[in-house]
C-alpha cells in the first residue's frame, strides 16, 4: 500500500462536462492525474489494469468532445473502463471495485447513466450502438452513439455481424476501434495481421511525423464540399479498405495517447457525421505502468499488486487450481494419443492451454475470440477422427450454444469440452457467471455430462473424455484450487453414466454432483456428530443419469438432496424428473434439489456466495433436517456447535 | 404428377467418378437431366426447390473435377443439396426427401460417406472445412476441402470467424461463394452490397463477354510462376480485396451455369492451391425452371406442385397458421404503439414480419443471418425505451443464447422474443426442431416465458408482451394452424405468472403448456367419459411459475400431470423441482411429467411425432390413468373405445 497520488486538476472535476472547459494542456494533466489514480486503486482492489491504462487519453478525449451521458458512450467488454467510471461520479467508490456491494469491473446500467449499455463478454458494443442509433433516428434525436472496441474482439462474429448491419444503413454511429494489438492474448487472425499492416503502413508512419501540421489542417478541410473531404481521405487516410467495403467510413490510424490528434479528429467525426465511422487508434496496453506496459498479458487481470515494484500478491493455496490439473491432465493424455488437439477461444492462458500449446504447438489452436467457430471447427476435426477438447468458460459457451447442438450434438461428434469457471466465479459478477450450462446441455440428446468432485476426479474425467469416442462428452470444473486431495498418477477411464457411493449411511442421502462435494462431506460429518451418519454419493454423471443407483438410493432413504453449482434446469432438475416420471417420489422419500438460486448473483466472493445460496456445509445440513423433520434444536445444535466437525 | 422425365445418361451414372471419363459436352447434358429430375422429384416430396437448381453445373463440375468422397464437400446449410444427392448415389431415394424414413432435406453424415457434415443451419461450412483440412495436415494427407457458401450466410458471424481465423493459416481450404444474391430473402447488409459491386463492376461484365477466350488461356497461366500468376490475377479478377485482406486467395466473379467457366477453373483451384482460396461463383436461384426464377422467394421451400404450370398444393387449412396470427396482432399493438419495432434475421416472411414491414417499413429491420446481432440490437433499442420483438425460430435463437442472457435478462431489458417454430416441426427434421427453449430460457433468471395454448392466447401474449416494461419476456408458438378458436377482436394483458383453470375436477389433473392444449382438453374428454373428468389447467407462464395455483393443484388431486412441447429441464421439470423444493411431492400426490424424450427425432409428420412421443390425447389418457394405478382394462376401454370422445 502506497501514499495516494496527488491529483489536484483531477479533484476538481466532478462531472465529465466539465472537461469542456479545460485547456488541452490541463486535458493532458488530468490524463496523467487519471492513470495515476487508476493505478493506486487498482493496486488495492486488483482488477483489469493493463486495458484501463491504455484508454486514459481516450477517455479524457471523449468526454471532453462528446456530451456524455445524452451522447451514448459504450465500452465493449468494459473492463477498460475504470478510468470512465472515475470521470463519471465514481470516483468516491473506486478502491470497491469488483468487491461485494462495489462498483462492477465491468459497465453497468444500474451503476450510473453514464453507463448506457452493460457488458462483461466481448464484441457487443456494435450492435448495441446501432440498436441506439436507430433509436435515436425514429425517435427524432440527434444524439451520438460512440461505441469502443479492441482489435481481439473484432475476431468476434458479432461483431462482424454488427458491421454488416451498420455499413447498410445510414445510422450516426462512430466505432473506436481500440487496436492495442492485444486482446488477453496476442491475438490471431486475419483481421488481426489486415490492422497491423494497416498500422506499419508508410502513410501512417509518415502521419505520426507531420501530424501536427495536418491536424491543424483538418477542421476547414471537414467543413469543405464532399469532394475536398474525398480528396483529403485519399491522401491521408491510409484506406481501411476492408471497412470502407463494410460500408463504414475510415478515419486512421491515430496515435491513442496524444490528445492532439485525438481531440481534433473526434471533434471533426461528431460535427460532420453522416453515416457509420471506424476510428482506428493504436494505443499501449498498460501505457504508463512500465510493469504493465512490459508484460500486458500478465497484467491483463492483475490482484493487488504493490505499486512501486509491480509485484502481485498471491493468496497462498494448498492445492492445485483446477484449470492446472486440467492443463497436466490433457498433457498426459496427449502424450499417450497424438489425435488429441485443443482448441481455445483467445483464452490460452485462462484455460491452461498455454502449457499444452508449449509442448504441442502444431495441435494447439487458438482461433481467436471466436467460440461458435471454435466448436464448429472442432467438429470437423472429429469429424476426421481426431480428439479436440475445446477448453473454455461456461459462460462463454453460451456463444457457441447452437453449434453444440447442431454440429456436435445432432451428428454424435465426439468433441470434447472442458467448461472451466463453471459455477460461481467470484469478483467478475453475473456477467461471468458459469451457473447455466448443467440446464442448457442438460436439454441436449446424447451428449455426456461429468462434473469433478474434486482435482483427482478432474484428472480421471479428462481421462474418460479422451477415451471415450461414441458421441459429445463434456466435463465441468469451477474457478480456483481444489481440494488438496492426494493426486492419481494416471487419470482413469471411468464408467459412462454410472456415479458412486462414498459412504452408506441413512436414514439421509447426500447426492452430489461437482465441487460442492468437499461442503458436501463436511455436512456429512456434522449430521453423523448428530448420529445421523448420511449415504454419500457423487454422482459424477448427468447425463446419462445413473438410474438404477438413484432410483435404489430415492427407495432406501428417508430424505434424499442433490446439490450442485448450478441453475434450475440442471442436475436436480433432471434428478426430480426422472423421480417422478417413475413414480418413484410416490413413496414416503422426501426429495430436497439443491442448486443455485433463480437470480442473478452479484459480484462478492465466492465463498460469500455459497453461503447466501445455501450451498456451504451449514446450508446443506439445514435443509437435511428440514427435510428430515427435525426438530428446532436438533437444527440449532448442529449449525451453533463449532465442536462438531 | 407428370411422367418421369427422360434422363438417358443420369441414368447411367451410378457414381459421381464416372463424370470424370465425361466430355464437357456429355457433362452439360448430365446437368440438363440432373435439373429435370431434381424439378420432377420435388414436385413429388415438396422441399427447397430453387437452391438446387442454382447449383446444378456447379454439383456437375465439383464432382466432376474433385475426388469425393476423399476429397470432402461440404454444402453450407445443405438444402441445395439434392442434385448432389441424386450424383451421389442416392437417387433411387431422391422421392422420400424429407418423408419420414426417407432422405434428409439436408445433408447427414449418417445417409452417405458424400455428406461428411451434415447441415440445416447455415454458415457453419467454413468451420468444419477448416477442422478437417487441419486434420489432414496434421494427418499428413493430401485432400481438398471445399465448402460451399451462399452469399446470405456470409452475413452470419461465425461464417466470418471462420473466414478470420483460415485466412491466417495455410490450409488447404476452398470456398466456393455461390452468389445469387438471395438467401431466401433479398439479402441485406454491407457484405450484400459488396458483392454487388464485385459483380456490376466492369472488369466482370467484361469477361462475360470474352470469357472463352479467358478462359482458354487459364491453363497456363495457372501453371506460370507466381510472378505471371499475381499479373494475371490484377487483370482479370475483379479484387475481392475484403477477402484477400482475410487473407484468402480471391478468384472470381465465375459464372456458375456456365461449365465451360466452371470446370477449368475449379481445376486449376485444384492443382495450383496453397492456401484458402476463396471462388467467387455467381448463379441464379431457380436457374432453368422458370416459376422458380421468377420467383425465388416463394420457390425456396415449396409444397408438392404442378411441374407444367408451377402451382403449389396446399393443404386446405380451417384455422389461420400462428405465424399469420403472430403477424396480425403485433400489427394491431404497433397501430396503437408507436414504440414497438421488430426485428428479424433473414427471415422476413417465414415470421410474418414481411407483413409487419410493409405498413411500418421504417420499424422493421431485417439484419441478415445474424441472430447474436438480432438480439443485442434489439437489447439497443430497448435501453432506449422502444419495444423491440425479435421474431425468430426456436431453433435459430439458439444461436443467440449469449445474447440473451448476458445483453438482455441480466440488464433487465425489455426485448420481446416471438419465438416461432416452438417444439416439433416435421419435415425439416432434427437440426430445426424447437425442442429445447423451454429448458434454456428456463435457465435464465429474471426472463417472463409463456407458451400460447391456442391461437387467441397468442394474440393475448402479444399484447402482455407489448405492455411489459419490467424486462425481457418470450413466447414461444408451434409451427403449423391453430385451432381454429374464435379470436378476440384485441389481445388482452395477461396478469404475469398467472395460470387459468380451465375445467375443475379430480382426481386427474392436466396441467398444460402451451399448443398440446387441443390434445388436453381431448384427453380431458376422454377421460370425462369414463368418469374420471379431470382439472384442466392452461399454466400460461412456465417463469415466473403460477406457484400458488400449482400448489393448489397439486394437494387437491391424486394425479397431476404436466404437457408440454418441449425438452427435459423445461415446464416438466421447472414444476418438479418447485413441487420438490417445497416438499409438495411428500404426500399421495403423484406427478407425472410428459415431455418430448430425450433423443433427437428422425424427420416425419408433426402428428407422427407427438403420437410416438406420447403427447397426443391416447399418450395424455394412458399416462394419467397409469398414474392413478387403473386397471388394465379400463385403460384398454379408454384407448379402444371409438365411440368415446
Amino acid at each position: 500500500m502506497t501514499d495516494k497520488p496527488l491529483t489536484p486538476l483531477l479533484d476538481t472535476i466532478n462531472d465529465p462536462s466539465q472537461l469542456k472547459g479545460l485547456s488541452r494542456e490541463e486535458l493532458r494533466q488530468v490524463a496523467d492525474e487519471l492513470r495515476a489514480e487508476m493505478i493506486d486503486a487498482v493496486s488495492v482492489t486488483g482488477g483489469h489494469l493493463g486495458a484501463g491504462l491504455g484508454v486514459v487519453e481516450l477517455t479524457v478525449a471523449l468526454h471532453a468532445v462528446f456530451d456524455t451521458p445524452g451522447d451514448r458512450l459504450i465500452w465493449d467488454v468494459g473492463h477498460q473502463a475504470y478510468p470512465h467510471k472515475i470521470l463519471t461520479g465514481r470516483r468516491d467508490r473506486i478502491r470497491t471495485l469488483r468487491q461485494k456491494d462495489g462498483l462492477s469491473g465491468f459497465t453497468r446500467r444500474a451503476e450510473s447513466a453514464f453507463d448506457p449499455f452493460g457488458a462483461g463478454h466481448s464484441s457487443t458494443s456494435i450492435s448495441a450502438g446501432l440498436g441506439m442509433a436507430v433509436a435515436s433516428q425514429l425517435e427524432g434525436k440527434k444524439r451520438n452513439v460512440v461505441a469502443v472496441i479492441g482489435d481481439g474482439a473484432m475476431s468476434a462474429g458479432m461483431a462482424y455481424e454488427a458491421m454488416n448491419n451498420a455499413g447498410a444503413m445510414d445510422a450516426r454511429l462512430v466505432v473506436i476501434l481500440n487496436d492495442n494489438d492485444m486482446s488477453i492474448a496476442p491475438p490471431t487472425g486475419a483481421m488481426s495481421a489486415y490492422l497491423a499492416r494497416l498500422v506499419s503502413g508508410p502513410v501512417y508512419r509518415g502521419v505520426r511525423k507531420t501530424a501536427k501540421q495536418i491536424v491543424e489542417a483538418l477542421p476547414q478541410i471537414f467543413h469543405e464540399p464532399a469532394r475536398r473531404t474525398e480528396e483529403f481521405a485519399r491522401a491521408w487516410w491510409t484506406g481501411g479498405t476492408l471497412f470502407e467495403e463494410l460500408g463504414f467510413y475510415y478515419v486512421g490510424p491515430i496515435d491513442g495517447h496524444n490528445l492532439d490528434h485525438l481531440l481534433p479528429v473526434l471533434e471533426n467525426v461528431r460535427d460532420a457525421q453522416d453515416g457509420p465511422i471506424l476510428v482506428h487508434v493504436v494505443t499501449k496496453k498498460g501505457k504508463g505502468y512500465a510493469p504493465a506496459e512490459d508484460s500486458a498479458d500478465k497484467y491483463h487481470g492483475v490482484s493487488k499488486f504493490n505499486v512501486i515494484t509491480g509485484a502481485q500478491a498471491k493468496a497462498p493455496s494448498n492445492a492445485p487450481s483446477y484449470t492446472s490439473v486440467f492443463a497436466s491432465s490433457l498433457i498426459q493424455e496427449a502424450e499417450q494419443d497424438e489425435r488429441i488437439v485443443a482448441v481455445t477461444a483467445a483464452m490460452p492462458s485462462g484455460t491452461g492451454l498455454d502449457k499444452f500449446g508449449e509442448l504441442f504447438p502444431s495441435r494447439t489452436f487458438d482461433v481467436g475470440i471466436a467460440e461458435q467457430h471454435a466448436v464448429t471447427f472442432a467438429a470437423g476435426m472429429a469429424a476426421e477422427g481426431l480428439k479436440p477438447f475445446v477448453a473454455i468458460y461456461s459462460t462463454f459457451l453460451q456463444r457457441a450454444y447452437d453449434q453444440v447442438v447442431h454440429d456436435v450434438a445432432i451428428q454424435h461428434l465426439p468433441v470434447r469440452f472442458a467448461i472451466d469457471r463453471a459455477g460461481y466465479v467470484g469478483a467478475d459478477g453475473p456477467t461471468h457467471a458459469g451457473n447455466y450450462d448443467n440446464a442448457y446441455l442438460g436439454a441436449i440428446p446424447g451428449i455426456v455430462q461429468m462434473a469433478a468432485a474434486d482435482e483427482a476426479e478432474l484428472r480421471h474425467m479428462v481421462a474418460t473424455a479422451a477415451a471415450y469416442d461414441a458421441g459429445p462428452i463434456a466435463f465441468r470444473y469451477p474457478r480456483g484450487d481444489g481440494l488438496g486431495v492426494d493426486m492419481p498418477a494416471r487419470g482413469q477411464v471411468l464408467p459412462i453414466g454410472k456415479g458412486r457411493v462414498v459412504r452408506e449411511g441413512g436414514p439421509i442421502a447426500l447426492i452430489s454432483y461437482g465441487t460442492r462435494f468437499g461442503e458436501v462431506l463436511a455436512a456429512a460429518d456434522k449430521l453423523a456428530a448428530l448420529g445421523l451418519a448420511p449415504t454419500v454419493v457423487d454422482a459424477r454423471f448427468l447425463k446419462p443419469l445413473d438410474e438404477e443407483l438413484i432410483a435404489r438410493i430415492a427407495r432406501e432413504h428417508q430424505v434424499v438432496l442433490t446439490i450442485e453449482e448450478g441453475s434450475i434446469g440442471g442436475f436436480g432438475s433432471h434428478v426430480a424428473t426422472f423421480l417422478a416420471q417413475h413414480g418413484l417420489l410416490d413413496g414416503k422419500v422426501k426429495f430436497r434439489p439443491l442448486m443455485i438460486p433463480d437470480t442473478f448473483t452479484e459480484q462478492a466472493s465466492q465463498d460469500n456466495m455459497y453461503a447466501a445460496a445455501g450451498l456451504d456445509r451449514a446450508g446443506i445440513v439445514a435443509a437435511a433436517l428440514n427435510a428430515l423433520g427435525a426438530d428446532e434444536s436438533l437444527l440449532k445444535t448442529a449449525l451453533a456447535d463449532k465442536t462438531l466437525p
